[in-house]
């Protein structure tokens, strides 16, 4: 089963590499990457209701691989204001709920109100409000955003809310160069950068209020409205920063949603699809990688694997990315393998593993534990192999192709299982009888459990 | 209906993106942009039957959004010699009418004579020549012209013919770097670099006759005829340039077409077209953008717009680029605006606008008049308000996508108008009944007229 | 009917680029290309079993088109041990017969045995080993490796095995840098760099056993082996090299073959196929590009081109590469032609030929003689002509576009052909009948043969 959709995975490479991933590669000199880094964010943007907090993308790692890392922490009530980006973006929900909308020009806003709606200041004339798509999102959602559109999000919940994302700039939708800009529709997003040990100085990832480039009075006309009003779209003296926080209750339509309906609802995800019942409106933006069911890789003693690639979730064809969410139990051992067609960068959400990824020189280019709350970016075609501690080790990383795949090294599936016995042989200049050990020892795929019965004979395969 | 146009247009987003354009980003260091210009030509290149003019493709906005604008001016009875380019080019008629042909190796010679053909010296026994389709063009076409493919055009007109081009060189049909270069078949192309004002010196345009490469007992021998005339095809001692005068009748084969037909066949332009019917020798590469009643967007009191893209010209999905062709008239407003997938070179072909261009720190790039002959890049994702003159404007624009996106700030069709209304109070501290007139007051789509009218009532719909 | 095929490949274009091959331009710097060199491998990598030289990755015109040439000398008994690279990988088998294997990881082990082996130790307990398909390939063949996708091969023949490969590092399919990377499954390639001549100090192609890079403990726990069974991955004390001696027979499995059949299964490869039937696991890697009646284009008294690219091999879509075996007899001539969408990599296997580059300014940036042995690379639009020496020339060129186009300058599908009589006349100051020669005396279409009939009438076609 985990056989058949490593064989899926696998095929799929003919596919979605022909429509690929078309990044450009690094070019200003070589990328020589000697050495790679479990990263922590070194700055951080403050706002009134939360704070984003970035990963240093001219580190050598994140530069080479073409991606921004950034981290949002919204606090209860608070608000992140549209913003659009160069680049096209995937982000996994580490912690809390909420709602978010993504704004694209000519789609039908398709949210109305249909009867009186009351505002905190008293009953209103029958005035009928209406928007586009607003959706929930909650833990362990992955949330698929095109370059170029503008989106926001709200915290609903109570407590803070954890976004972790990726903008990917080296993408074929970024025709600029590969420094992540952001646009920001309304706010004064200002960098309060704030160094995090004594790393070197570094460039911002810069972004502002594209309303103050505009002069008030052309704005006023635009908008039909007075100069006044224009005027606030530019956010001059306003200090709230990117995320605000919403006081009063914030009125937006959605459908009825208790919270079991809630979790019904994210069952309901599984329904058949095909594809082609949506336009770039009514696309699906979002699936939920958290739950064990949804496992595309499992082993009861070592762990799971679940992927999101552009046959699960069609959008990200348009984003050439994708992303999977894994979980090692204490002490496993995720397979040694290398990604052939993409860069992956990996997001720690609980617990530590030791790590160590190999380039092609056959030197470790990084061997270390990472834990939670750190990154750690594996170039395309690195070998990496990964163990958790001893509290087990829960990710989420996100892969620079729609359809990302991986060889492994060893297990039930891996290229040295492909090769003949007699070549294996001679290759390592062993006996047949411990090339056949080599080969067959692992039945399991990719995950392998800390049992010492497992480094001898056969074991339960995955 | 406006609207349903724009929804289309956003849906081939995910079409047009997944085959979408890719051009690698400008890596040579940043693209910072911190200012753009309106700019007019920068040297000229002469010769007997007229001239070209080319924009500086080393200036900071033409290097980052990786293209080459030139104007070509042929005077009446000039023949601009065939030549191809690295690089897909897409060009517009600003003036006058004329004969073109693209030479693809393979593709059949499809207009032959089948009668006597009478020269200019008298009577001739029964030549038949034949050669690869040609075309007559006019004012308002759009030229589609493959990389790497030979063509020729021939002013058949009293009066001077202009066609505007923009050899997009950041494009995947680009495989060397990103300068622009020409190979000629035949003349002897002569840089007489004029400097327009006292910029700094530029690299030119680089272009010559490759058979000049070639030694002439080779060419001899590869065409079959004597030295002497082999020598010929090196054009050594031609003085003419790239555009040369035909003082003779050019004799060529075309259907016989009247005034009062080639404007009828203009319409019939309009046929069913599936896309599937052609081939690359009968691919259809031109098509009118002049005519009001082609218009994609249209609004009686502000203007118009007529795009062409790879639905309407599939050829563009082989050049991944696009166009439009825009009418404000006096004072109207095109909304403000960004494009979400591509990088737009704009030209004025009559009157004046005011233009705001907005970069992601919310600084002004651009704010000035940009007047006919000029010449303006926005940059991808940069945002961009224009309000024309007293004489109205009109313009063209070339995107570097074959489904060019752009997304509104106002308007009926805009990001404003799919945020909540609560959204917006909360982000730009206004009270619900101002965040309803943002939303709301303007009814327009695109073009927003001048009346003082619509500056707070309701307006009627584009 | 060579006509025909032309047409097609012209019209191929159209769909082969849309989904094309897209390699960012190199942009350190300018792709000057003043000069272009015939040039040998610079430096050499021995080995216990062969050897491998490589052509310089970072000479001028290597290093714009984005490619690393290079050659493999494989002895009798030779074992290439399994590596994967960083872009895909197109080859050649210029001499001797062996058997290769592609490794991809979850593809099915299909090969395998179900009666008792014998080992070279005598009679082995009903051990069953069962690997991925191998294949045998032999002079003439291409072969395509995706990026990524491990591989080994061995020589099964009495001679030496010379392949010649390209790896295409300016390929989608590789995000990094464009250098060339190449990861070890097993061995210990050290670089003995070798000078041939004195030029300068240049990088080499890097590459390691990746093995090393992980410590022996976790390799142990990863394949279920004893610590001293994982040492013996790492090859720590293994000196032979990248290509090993395999001293006593090797056994694989593979379908029984006599020499005939080969020869039969060669014919067999003719059969109908329509490019949906197989998956990544099952995809026709190889084809055989030798045969003369498998010419593409032919002409008896010059000579023959054969190629192959994604319509006749699918998975060159996922490469982006094509290839083509010419072949022309004594002092014939290749048209002069420039290719639209693709470098081209052109290595001589026989003979020897005088070729001219020329650039855009019209300047020959190559005019000289080419042995077997050596390469040239011709850039994307430059204009090129080929005459065969007193010994002939044959040679295989590996193209960058998965459907590479090009144009003739002389002959009966020339871009010349297509030009009307009266431009021709006009273009080169020349009398119209001297312009009908020009368009007319060259029957033939893509190889001229070198009599000198052909000079003035007409000739039988190709």
């Amino acid at each position: 089963m985990a056989k058949l959709f490593l064989s899926l995975l696998t095929y799929l490479l003919l596919a979605g590499s022909i429509l690929a991933t078309r990044q450009a590669s690094w070019q200003q000199g070589r990328c020589q990457i000697s050495r790679i880094n479990a990263e922590e964010p070194s700055y951080t943007l403050r706002s009134e209701g939360g704070l984003t907090e970035f990963w240093d993308h001219n580190s050598d790692e994140f530069r080479c691989a073409g991606g921004s890392l950034h981290r949002h922490r919204i606090q209860a009530k608070g608000l992140m204001l549209p913003a659009y980006h160069n680049a096209p973006v995937i982000a996994y929900v580490v912690k809390g709920r909420g709602i978010f909308g993504i704004l694209l020009s000519g789609c039908p806003e398709t949210f109305e109100s249909s009867q009186q709606q009351e505002s905190e200041e008293g009953r209103r004339e029958r005035f009928r409000d209406r928007h586009q798509r607003i959706e929930h999102f909650k833990t362990g959602d992955i949330i698929a955003i095109p370059a170029g559109a503008a989106h926001w999000a709200y915290n609903t919940g109570d407590e803070e809310l954890i976004v972790v994302a990726l903008q990917h700039t080296d993408n074929a939708a970024n025709q600029l160069d590969r420094n992540p800009r952001s646009f920001h529709l309304a706010g004064n997003p200002q960098q309060q950068q704030q160094q995090q040990g004594g790393r070197r100085q570094q460039e911002q990832h810069e972004q502002g209020n594209i309303f103050r480039g505009f002069d008030s009075r052309t704005l006023a006309q635009v908008f039909g409205v007075d100069e006044e009003t224009a005027k606030s779209l530019q956010s001059e003296n306003d200090d709230r920063g990117h995320i605000i926080t919403v006081r009063q209750r914030l009125h937006v339509i959605t459908p009825p949603l208790t919270r079991e309906e809630y979790g019904r609802r994210g069952e309901e995800e599984d329904r058949p699809y095909n594809g082609l019942e949506e336009t770039i409106c009514s696309a699906k933006v979002r699936e939920n990688i958290d739950r064990p069911s949804r496992a595309d890789v499992y082993n009861p003693r070592a762990g799971r694997l679940t992927t999101v690639n552009s046959l699960t979730l069609p959008i990200l064809s348009l984003l050439r990315l994708s992303a999977a969410r894994g979980v090692l139990y204490r002490n496993a051992i995720k397979a040694p393998h290398w990604f052939v067609n993409a860069h992956s960068f990996l997001y720690i959400t609980r617990g530590a593993a030791r790590m160590q990824i190999v380039n092609h020189r056959g030197q470790a280019v990084f061997d270390g534990e990472v834990r939670e709350g750190q990154a750690v970016v594996v170039p395309q075609n690195f070998a990496v192999v990964k163990r958790a501690g001893e509290q087990g080790c829960e990710w989420v990383e996100f892969n620079t192709n729609e359809q990302a795949m991986m060889n492994t090294l060893s297990g039930r599936t891996s290229a040295l299982r492909g090769l003949p016995r007699d070549v294996i042989a001679a290759a390592y200049q062993i006996s047949p009888e411990e090339a056949e050990r080599l080969k067959f020892s692992r039945e399991e795929t990719l995950f392998f459990s800390a049992g010492e019965r497992s480094q001898r004979g056969r074991v339960a395969s995955a």
